[in-house]
């Protein structure tokens, strides 16, 4: 968090100095003078964004009927162009609340990938590897091989593109097919992304032949890349020691987690043994939307209530769990913080709001709490990744809000009336 | 929840007729057409929001350190206009999010009641009644049956104050006290607020003694009117049967219970007995905003994973809570619905934001559930109280919201300052 700084970029859009605006070298003058706060853009660790087509159908359901009546079935009937639509919106929804990065695993995710270069946004993708009737896992796999092959493991301008694997988890795939995927991730590191132990009617096969499903991923020879294990729910002392051991991140989605009833994640156990740990939404057809700040407040209240102790998890612990922790989650280092070498994702938050009548010239414990406990999202105005403007004053500059509200409308409607 | 409807209201600004414009009886025409949702106005079940002067002091600290080393001590430097300062932007921001009523517990509740009056918003207070070092309950008590009994239980334009009795907790007052207070009350119709067992290292000796903080106040008489408890996270089933037959409703704070690791209230089996329940946001120092629409996820949330059932509270359950429920909790029925004879204390929200992007020709169902999950208090535009506009596109009416964010901070800037 920085007042009164300034941000210098090269011609390609990274961070060459940042910092107190009196310690500045000398530089072209500013692009645009600001006042309030600025942070590196947000990092979503676990998003399946192109769902906001699917928001609030049959949301008081059970989770399997709503799985099974509901999301599946009319996941079933998105063409390209939806998903398409889907994660334009939801792009505009993440980088209007300063998330300026996502984890994204979803089918059509050449589909996905277009949406952010065209919003400007920037995301790690990870197109979903299952083997469930009606999908065929090795061609899932030898279709993410080809792309990355291709393209190269990042691409596009401010390389906002960058393509892992997304094999589903432990209980769509078996152990043969987990063993395949990583290997070919590792060959390539590329990041591979995967559901663990998100609630306690799954996994129960896995769990009862393997001990838990980190200890299945271990013998699966998962380990030894990069791998982000979202939710991680349910996870005991010897799982977390395994995730520390082998460098496993773990994305934590309170927010789902509650909402789903899935469980309580340790998120204080999980930063005592030195896991990496960023903060998810998972998808807005659960969740319900995309507004990341409000699932970094429930970690944090969620960490507090579960363990009895307020001091677990601080304002700025909050914060950098946000932006750093989802930079380290999704094992990047050139994104996540304001620092010389790393693109200029940067968000400024503004103060015209009831939550900084003080202002900023109170102490920075004080702008912190503020900033992660009151103000979050509503507070943003501007958002650059790799140095371009993709949201000024509150509306997306690249794409029209408006517009991509009515083409996610429409395809809600389709699927409503079908 | 309504669409396309009318309001129509008599001079006082009561509610004559509601419901579909179709089915609308001959009226002069719609002062205002607006496109969207019509809700009664929220009520915040227990606040103390001059507290927004406070905010985000000290937010890092233990809770007692918190009391002890900063909150207690600035409040022991609030003066009387300070308090006002602070209430004005707590109804500002109330207001803004929709929330028409609070019940209030503070200290120089005079100056809370000038600031409601002023802003447009509605409140039941409970002025403080305390027996701790440098408070005098005997006084404080005089003080209350004097307002009531010069101005009525309730006054001003559209009713819009009513004044109860604050006995803050039965930690702070002898048995003695609360018999008192709460004879004082009955004999006047008043509501009694007062805090119960919020946390577990309070009331530790009252339990000792009595069992439980619910079998204290049924033993000292304080049951049999209008009895409100606020948190009341740490109840056995015989406390919450004690609630039930005694009509006392609880005000369910889970964003200030979950931040300050208080515990769980237990929202499921309160509903399941009978117990008329309230959503509130506590203090802003505390929690740190005045947003309830964020408790009301909170309170669906927590109660979802606390009990692992998602199905334990729905959207519409949760709209309820917060209106409806708010009301009752406040044993009132005039306010927390869009019905003859009510106040017209309405709210209308918007669907300019991407959570609403398939407009509302959907389900019911999935406009609940947009609405309490995702849009919430960013979407309301339009608020009346009584009838009154108190909020049009998302400003206040009645008083300059900059200028109350500058009167706030200065408040805060001379207590960090001191």
């Amino acid at each position: 968090m920085l007042r009164d700084a300034v941000v210098d970029l090269d011609d390609a859009g990274r961070i060459v100095h940042c910092g107190p605006f009196h310690s500045a070298p000398e530089h072209p003058g500013p692009i645009r003078e600001l006042t309030g706060i600025l942070l590196p853009g947000l990092v979503n660790a676990h998003a399946h964004s192109p769902m906001t087509v699917l928001r609030g159908m049959g949301g008081d359901l059970p989770l399997m009927r709503w799985l099974t009546e509901v999301i599946w079935p009319a996941e079933g009937r998105l063409t390209p162009s939806d998903v398409y639509d889907g994660m334009v919106l939801g792009s505009v929804e993440m980088l209007r609340a300063g998330v300026t990065t996502s984890a994204e695993m979803y089918f059509h995710a050449d589909e996905v990938a277009r949406a952010v270069l065209d919003t400007g946004a920037r995301a790690v993708l990870a197109p979903a590897v299952m083997d469930v009737p009606g999908w065929d896992w090795r061609k899932m796999l030898a279709g993410v091989n080809a792309w990355i092959d291709a393209d190269g493991l990042r691409s596009g301008p401010g390389e906002r593109i960058e393509v892992g694997y997304g094999p589903h988890s432990a209980y769509t795939l078996p152990p043969a097919a987990l063993t395949e995927v990583a290997a070919e991730a590792r060959a390539r590191g590329a990041l591979v992304q995967i559901h663990v132990a998100e609630s306690l009617p799954e996994d129960v096969k896995q769990r009862e032949e393997f001990g838990s499903v980190p200890a299945l991923l271990e013998q699966a020879g998962v380990y030894g890349g990069r791998v982000l294990a979202a939710h991680s729910v349910h996870l005991s002392d010897t799982d977390i020691a395994l995730f520390a051991a082998n460098s496993v991140s773990v994305a934590h989605c309170p927010g789902s987690n509650m909402k789903l009833a899935s469980g309580i994640a340790r998120l204080r156990d999980l930063r005592a043994a030195g896991v990496a740990t960023g903060i998810g939404t998972d998808g807005p057809a659960s969740n319900d939307d995309l507004d990341l700040w409000e699932d970094v407040r429930l970690a944090g209240m969620l960490a507090r209530v579960a363990t009895l102790d307020s001091t677990v998890v601080k304002a700025a612990d909050l914060l950098l769990l946000a932006t750093r922790g989802g930079a380290d989650a999704l094992h990047r280092t050139d994104i996540g913080a304001l620092e010389a070498g790393r693109w200029a994702d940067v968000v400024h938050v503004g103060v015209d709001d009831p939550a900084f009548a003080a202002g900023l010239d109170v102490p920075d414990e004080q702008v912190l709490s503020t900033l992660v406990w009151a103000a979050g999202s509503r507070s943003v105005t501007d958002v650059w990744v790799a140095g371009a403007p993709v949201v000024t004053e509150g509306e997306p500059v690249l794409v029209d809000r408006r517009a991509a509200q009515e083409r996610a409308g429409k395809v809600t409607g389709r699927l409503l009336s079908a």
